[in-house]
C-alpha cells in the first residue's frame, strides 16, 4: 500500500494515478458512451462537443461517479450512464460559462465560442443538457435524478449568484463560499452521492459520499482561484489571471480586500469593480494577495475542507479505493495545474 | 356545442375559449406552481422569470398537457407539475433563443437580454430547464421523463440545425420542416403526449396524442413565419419583419425564392445570406412573397398540417375536449395574432 506519511494519512505524492487506474475500464466506457451520444446529423454538435471532450480536462466528476459506485461494491452498467451524464452536465456548464465570462481559453485549448461562435455554445450546451438527463433516466433511478436535477438547478443558481456578486470586493468569505458551494461543489457532490444511489446503499452512505464530494469540490475550487494567480500558464491550461481580468471576485480577493489599507481597497475597486485596468495591475494584485497572505490562506482554506472530504471518508472500510480516494483529495489541494 | 361549420368540421370563430375554460381551473394551479419555483434568494432569478413569464404568452404548451391528461380521464396531480415542467423548458429556450437571435421583443415587450444582459438570460434559462426537471421527476413517471428529456435534446439539436441552415436560402421545404419539427413541433408533441402517459393510458392513445401535439406545432410554427410579415405590431406582440432582419430563413422565404426569377434570388442572398440590408427591403421582400403567394401557401401547408393534427384526434370519443382541441386546431391556422 505504500509509504504512509503520517502527516495526513495519506500516500506522498501518489497524486490521481491510483484513483485513475481503479475507474480506468469503466472510464473507458464511459467516453464510449460520450462520444455515442454527441452523434448527430447536425455537424455542428459532435464538432464542437469533441473539441472540449477530447481537450483533456481531469474528468473528475465523472471519476467521482466511478469510483463511489464501485467502492460501494455496485455490479450493474447504470454507473457508466450516471458518469457519462455527469460529465455532459459538466460540459454543458463550461460552454455556458464561457459565453457569460468571455472567455478566450478553456483547458488551453481556444473556447469553443471563439471558434464557433456564442450561438452554438448555449445551444449545444443545451443540447448536451438534455442528452444528459436522457441517460439518466435510462437508468430508471429516480432517486439518482432527483440529486442530478437538483444539481443543475443549484449550479445556474450559483452561476447567477456569481453574476450578481461579480462587482462586490466587500463580497464576505461566507458569501462568497455560497456561490462555489453551488456553482462547483453541488455536483462535485451529486457525482459521488449516485454512485452510492445506483449500489443502493443506505443513507449514511450516501450521506458520507455526497460529504466527501461537496468538501473535495470546495478544496478543488478554491486551489482553482489561487492557481489563477500563481499558477504557472503552460500547465494550468488557461491563462493566468483569467479571472483578475474578467473581474472575478475570489476568495483571495476577498481576503486581500479586507486585509489591505484604504489604498489598496480603492485598488481592487478600480480594477475588479469598475474594470479599469493598466498593464502593470495583475502584477500588483498578486503582490498584494502575497503581502497579505491571501494565496496561502485560500490554500489553507482549500485543506480545512479536504480534511473534512477525508474524515467523510473514513466510515468506509479501508480498501484500494478509500485509499485513491484519499490520495486524490492530497493530489486536489497540493497541485499546481 | 355551438354552430357547426361544415367547411372542416369545427365551430366558426370559437377560437381558443372553449378549450382554456376548461382548462382554468389547472391552470390557475400551474401559475402557482410556477410562481413557487421561480422563488430563489437570487433577487435575479424571479425578478427575470417573472418578466417572461407574466408577459401574457398563450401558455398553449402546458394548456396540451392539462387538455390532454383530463381528455384523458386523469384524476391526480402530476399533471399540474408536468405542464410546469413544459412551461419552464419552453420558457427557459426563449430565453436561449433570444440571446442566439440577438432579439430586442419578446411577446411585445423588451427582451429579457436586453434589460439584464445575455449572461443572465443563459443562466437563468439553465436554472429553469433545472427546475423543469425537478419537476418531472417528481411525478415518478419514468416515461414522461423520458418523452421531456428526449424532447429537451431534440428542440435544442433543432436550434443548432437552424443556426447552420440560417444562411442558407437554396434551403428545402423539407429541410425546413425538419428544423421546425425539431425546434417548434417538439415540445408541442411531448405535451400533449405526457398528458396520456400519466393517464396511463395504452399506446394508441399516446401516440394520437403525440401525433396531434406534432403536427398542430408544425401547424403553429408556419402561422407564425407567415405573420412575420404579414401581421399586425401591435396584435402580434413582436415587430414585424424580426425573422427577416435576423436572416432568418423560413418557409415564405424558401418558397419566394425557388418561384422567383434570378434577380429576386439575388435580392434573397444579399439580404437574408450577406445581411445586407437598406430600407425598403423589407417591403421589397414582403412584395415578392405576395407576388408568388408564398404567404398564402405558407398558410396552405399549415392547414394541411392542422388536417392531420385533427385526424389525430378522431379516434376519441366526442367530448367537450375534444372539440376544444378541434377548436384550437381552428385558431391556431386562422388566427392574426
Amino acid at each position: 500500500m505504500g509509504v504512509v506519511v503520517p502527516l495526513d494519512g495519506s500516500r506522498k505524492d501518489a497524486g490521481l494515478e491510483p484513483l485513475l487506474d481503479l475507474v480506468a475500464d469503466d472510464m473507458a466506457r464511459v467516453n464510449d458512451v460520450i462520444m455515442s451520444m454527441v452523434r448527430s446529423d447536425v455537424d455542428l454538435i459532435p464538432e464542437l462537443a469533441r473539441h472540449l471532450i477530447n481537450s483533456g480536462g481531469k474528468r473528475l466528476r465523472p471519476v467521482l461517479t466511478i469510483a463511489a459506485a464501485q467502492m460501494c461494491g455496485y455490479e450493474g452498467d447504470h454507473h457508466i450512464k450516471l458518469a457519462s451524464a455527469v460529465e455532459f452536465m459538466h460540459t454543458a456548464t463550461l460552454l455556458h460559462d464561457d459565453v457569460v465570462d468571455e472567455s478566450d481559453l478553456r483547458r488551453g485549448k481556444t473556447a469553443a465560442r471563439i471558434l464557433w461562435g456564442n450561438q452554438a455554445s448555449v445551444l449545444v450546451g443545451d443540447y448536451l443538457l438534455g442528452q444528459a438527463f436522457k441517460m439518466m433516466v435510462e437508468t430508471k433511478s429516480l432517486e439518482s435524478l432527483r440529486i442530478l436535477s437538483s444539481a443543475a438547478a443549484i449550479i445556474a443558481e450559483g452561476e447567477v449568484m456569481q453574476l450578481a456578486a461579480a462587482k462586490d470586493t466587500t463580497t464576505t468569505e461566507d458569501a462568497y463560499l455560497a456561490v462555489i458551494n453551488a456553482k462547483t461543489a453541488a455536483l462535485f457532490s451529486a457525482a459521488a452521492e449516485v454512485g452510492a444511489v445506483i449500489a443502493d446503499r443506505p443513507n449514511d452512505v450516501q450521506a458520507a459520499l455526497e460529504s466527501f464530494g461537496r468538501n473535495l469540490g470546495l478544496a478543488f475550487q478554491l486551489v482553482d482561484d489561487a492557481l489563477d494567480y500563481s499558477g504557472k500558464q503552460s500547465l494550468l491550461g488557461k491563462s493566468v489571471g483569467d479571472d483578475f481580468r474578467e473581474g472575478k471576485i475570489t476568495l483571495p480577493v476577498v481576503l486581500a480586500y479586507r486585509r489591505g489599507p484604504e489604498d489598496e481597497r480603492a485598488f481592487w475597486k478600480r480594477t475588479l469593480e469598475e474594470g479599469e485596468q493598466r498593464d502593470a495591475d495583475l502584477e500588483t494584485a498578486i503582490g498584494y494577495m502575497e503581502q497579505h497572505a491571501a494565496l496561502k490562506d485560500t490554500i489553507e482554506r482549500a485543506h480545512h475542507y479536504g480534511a473534512i472530504a477525508r474524515d467523510a471518508l473514513e466510515i468506509f472500510p479501508d480498501s484500494d479505493h478509500k485509499s485513491a480516494l484519499m490520495d486524490a483529495v492530497t493530489f486536489t489541494i497540493t497541485r499546481d495545474y
